[in-house]
């Protein structure tokens, strides 16, 4: 059986209208140990409300969602882009999350420039990462099922994130983001990870890949239901000397909106019982 | 402007029930150099007619679909797959085929095995391969988009693919169909390339990726109305050494049922004036 000690939810599990002072109790309930939040939610309830609201229920923030989005058409939108995920770092130290999740950005529009937009990337990490460090914030890269490569994240592979970690080297706080859903199907998985070790995986969060996906947009399904090898996964990650938090994030849409007790009961069953 | 004396299209691009009578007449009259064909094709028409069908009208056959889908759930079901393999095979023989794509196969029902999947492609491969150096046929390896691993396809990378390649050597007769919808996403594509190298390089198609995609199966769009750079592309191959066909992919559904003329006049415009 999977180990719930270190079973936490991301709220981009349940649709943004839900009111965190809703959501926060039901994770408490569910006795798990974390929590990831979307900005979304601290634009509602206000970054010191929510702050408080997480740590007298006992949970830790897990991740924050999102800082980077940084391939922008030109210098002023970039320039926008980077300041925004200062912002992003300063509200995760306040959160004292474990990491700020970074996502890299499409292709600008009108643009077939993939390296480009992969440069624009790496630039922008290099004006971030010393506001990361002094703030004390680890930036977690999350590389995208190749599927978002055109509309949401030219950063794909954990591969690819890794050469990012790699050159920026062990002192700065870079690492990943490994969701199963984007990356179960990658070669070398377990070679990658252990070039990564344990330190730089900031985050494993946990979906479930179903057969013959229609729609990538709602792609997602609960753990057990699909084709991702958990228990291997949790091997590996053992293995590896992980000890940090696997957060559930698979978006409920309307169903987790009317009963979002019945769908994190559905998400936390599933991890435990079939995954 | 892009070189047409190379270019080809599979016939996959319009409805299986359309006639192999007039559909390779069609490929004359747009001086097309080649033509790929689906194993359905042969079945109807015979592939003695269709053979000779290609030749009168001057065409190369670029490519057979499929050999391949190795991954089958037991041991009978894998030996009827390598069965049909050499079948197909034997029938790009007699086409005098520049190849036979291979399509992996997903994962076996009820299985989460990914790396016992992958190595049953290997296993598979190593059978057949004497079978195609005697029949003189060049078996094309097609990685297909990860989106599509677990019900079609357990290689997904170049890398992967030309790992298989390096693992059976420079003797035997297994390469690469590179496809831009499944791989144009990919990083160090330049790099991977320039390793596989123009001889085991055995086919280009040609499709492009929409932004937006909202449905896998029925993804692909004419060249240029996408992403995919294809000057960057045409650079790189030609750098490469490589002087293979393009191979225009791009199922038209209704639309190219209706009108197969009109479609295939933009599918080569497209490729043509705008990619």
């Amino acid at each position: 059986m999977a180990d719930l000690a270190r079973l936490a939810v991301h709220l981009a599990s349940f649709p943004t209208e839900l009111d965190l002072g809703d959501l926060i109790p039901l994770a408490r309930r569910f006795d798990l140990a974390g929590i990831g939040l979307l900005r979304a939610h601290l634009e509602r309830y206000g970054l010191r409300d929510a702050s408080r609201l997480v740590r007298d229920h006992g949970l830790e923030v897990t991740s924050l969602s999102y800082g980077g989005f940084f391939t922008a058409p030109d210098g002023a939108e970039r320039r926008a882009r980077i300041d925004d995920t200062r912002r992003a770092i300063d509200q995760a130290a306040a959160l004292e999350a474990r990491c700020l999740l970074v996502a890299a950005g499409g292709l600008p529009p009108g643009s077939r420039d993939l390296e480009g937009a992969r440069h624009m990337v790496e630039d922008a990490l290099a004006i971030v990462v010393d506001h990361a460090a002094s703030a004390g914030v680890w930036l977690a890269l999350e590389p995208h099922h190749p599927m978002y490569a055109a509309d949401r994240s030219v950063l794909t592979t954990l591969e690819e994130a890794l050469a990012i970690c790699e050159a920026f080297g062990r002192d700065a706080p870079i690492g990943i983001g490994f969701d199963t859903f984007h990356g179960w199907w990658q070669p070398r998985l377990d070679e990658l990870l252990q070039r990564l070790g344990p330190e730089r995986l900031r985050l494993v969060q946990i979906a479930d890949w179903p057969r013959g996906l229609t729609d990538p947009r709602y792609g997602r399904t609960v753990p057990g239901e699909g084709v991702v090898d958990f228990p291997l996964l949790r091997r590996r990650l053992t293995g590896l000397g992980y000890d940090g938090p696997f957060e559930l994030e698979v978006p409920g849409g309307e169903v987790a909106g009317r009963d979002p007790a019945g769908w994190l009961r559905r998400l936390v069953e599933g991890w435990a019982l079939r995954a």
